[in-house]
């Protein structure tokens, strides 16, 4: 079998690939669980990714802030405050230092902002893949500290709410309006959301969070689902969508519900819980378009349906492949 | 500027690079110390290393043993045995997922065998950089537990013993000849060393270690004497270096001094620990080919000499770039 490009994508072939050729060599408990970080000594978590985003540049954004957002947000859905970072850069030959260091700076005010310490980094060139357009790839590797522990998915039971943190699809859309050199304000919502998710945590009791990076809100919705014993209910109007989001959805024929999100959480906390977990998301900037936007169901255990005004239903999918390789 | 392969090389070009472009930004008192991990936690050694290294198979190893050794030896210079890992792959779209697994295969047999515990991991997947060759890169973070701390550059005091555990320049020379298609028997010393430092730890106090990769010997030795009230005189006759190497040293021009090692240490100690450093490291089979080469002198601080048999002596330069790029 050969690699594809859909196989990056983080849906159905991204688990295809794990399953089947990762996982029967590297396996441990904590990589069985699959969460987006492994815990260790008790109270650590290590979360990575390779970032290898194209262009280097978009709007809201670059690939420096979202190696750093992308990891700070993995380690926030576990419960765990960002404090330790390693980095791995690949430099592509004939690379401008100029857009190095602008990347490099953007990296710099975020680590400061949020007072984590680099502790290791390694720097590597390897030729260009576009000799006209030479970029990088960013290993960020992040190290934090258990904060609040988060109850996990088992905790999970028919009636709990479900939250997103922000309007979605905002990452992918301007990575790929840049792209098509379309005339958009959309822009990335790349951002590290821990000073959010502490808030949040410290306040009321979460039993479930992940950012809905490649696959979009459906791959997590239906990674929640998976083999458990309840469904998912998501009521469509509710779902935070901008309107140039929407409107480049319809245009292209992509669902926003799949497109990648950088700066975005999915929460699931008890029902009662709902109206005073939005109040707190409301009150930060970050998560000033926090909504509730379904709920866990008893029906169609493993399943998640979304439900539109008139009442109809329809099966919300996981992504197979991707409609946007190097998304982040 | 731009970015050229010569910053890939670990030498000269390489401090550049990093002093001018990335220090400014990317700095913490860990960084700064300019070792091959970042201290965290009192106890914990964190280390990263992305590699790139071209072929994917080469004699002697292939990239994902390396990554794990390079990874695990980067460790062992700090004094720590190696616990957790993060893996971040990139994966060129049409890499045969027979020969992903093949690499895989070998990961998980050192995995087992050092007892260590994959943590987390991530996979990309990007265009081929050659449609006809496509490859991968991984990104391998390990953390370390502090076994036994190694006292560091300010100890060192001229009269002390320099050792390195094997033969110098087997894993260029064999990733080169592999490239240039020679018929050669060199293999790539790639292995993980940290049985063998361990033992060498429970037995004598060890003053400074380093794996010399990119760059080789040279590139240590200069780093070790850099901005120091001291030199180091190399026995050149002393330095192992097996005679398939030096042929091919000699036909290429390439000294095999600057080429990168995987599977082998530089290693200081007090002047009357030296024979008991090297008995222990002959009892281990990555040991058997470790020799003292030379000594700290009083005299040019700062520089590097090679001595030989006629007492001529040379200035052992640090390599400017690199004539093998994407070695490891």
């Amino acid at each position: 079998m050969k690699i594809t490009l859909d196989h990056g994508g983080g849906g159905r072939k991204t688990d295809e690939l794990i399953s089947k050729i990762f996982q029967p060599h590297l396996n441990s408990p904590e990589l069985m669980k699959r969460e987006d970080g492994g815990i260790f000594e008790h109270s650590f978590v290590i979360s990575t990714d390779t970032f290898v985003v194209t262009p280097i540049f978009f709007p809201g954004g670059n690939i420096g802030d979202l190696a750093i957002a992308g990891t700070i947000n993995d380690l926030a859905s576990m419960g765990a405050e960002p404090r330790y970072f390693s980095f791995g850069f690949v430099l592509e030959e004939g690379l401008d230092t100029s857009d190095l260091e602008k990347i490099l700076k953007t990296m710099e005010d975020l680590i400061k902002e949020l007072k984590i310490e680099v502790l290791a980094a390694d720097t590597k060139v390897i030729e260009a893949h576009k000799k006209e357009n030479p970029g990088l790839y960013i290993n960020s590797t992040g190290i934090g500290r258990i904060y609040r522990p988060v109850l996990g998915r088992d905790s999970i039971k028919p009636g709990d709410g479900i939250i997103v943190t922000g309007a979605v699809g905002e990452h992918g859309f301007a990575v790929l309006s840049h792209r098509l050199s379309l005339s958009s304000t959309i822009k990335s919502d790349t951002r590290p959301l821990w000073p959010l998710i502490k808030k949040l945590l410290d306040n009321v009791q979460v039993k479930f969070m992940r950012d809905p990076t490649r696959g979009g809100i459906a791959q997590v919705l239906n990674e929640i689902v998976d083999q458990m014993s309840f469904g998912i209910e998501i009521f469509e109007e509710k779902i935070p969508v901008k309107p140039e989001v929407q409107g480049l959805s319809e245009l292209l024929g992509i669902d926003p519900l799949e497109v990648a999100n950088e700066g975005n959480m999915v929460i699931i906390v008890a029902k009662e819980l709902v109206d005073e977990a939005l109040n707190i998301l409301h009150s930060h900037p970050f998560g000033s378009d926090a909504a509730f936007i379904g709920e866990v169901s008893e029906e169609h255990p493993g399943m998640v349906l979304t439900v539109n005004t008139y009442g109809a239903r329809r099966i919300l999918y996981r992504p197979v492949g991707t409609k946007l390789p190097r998304i982040c």
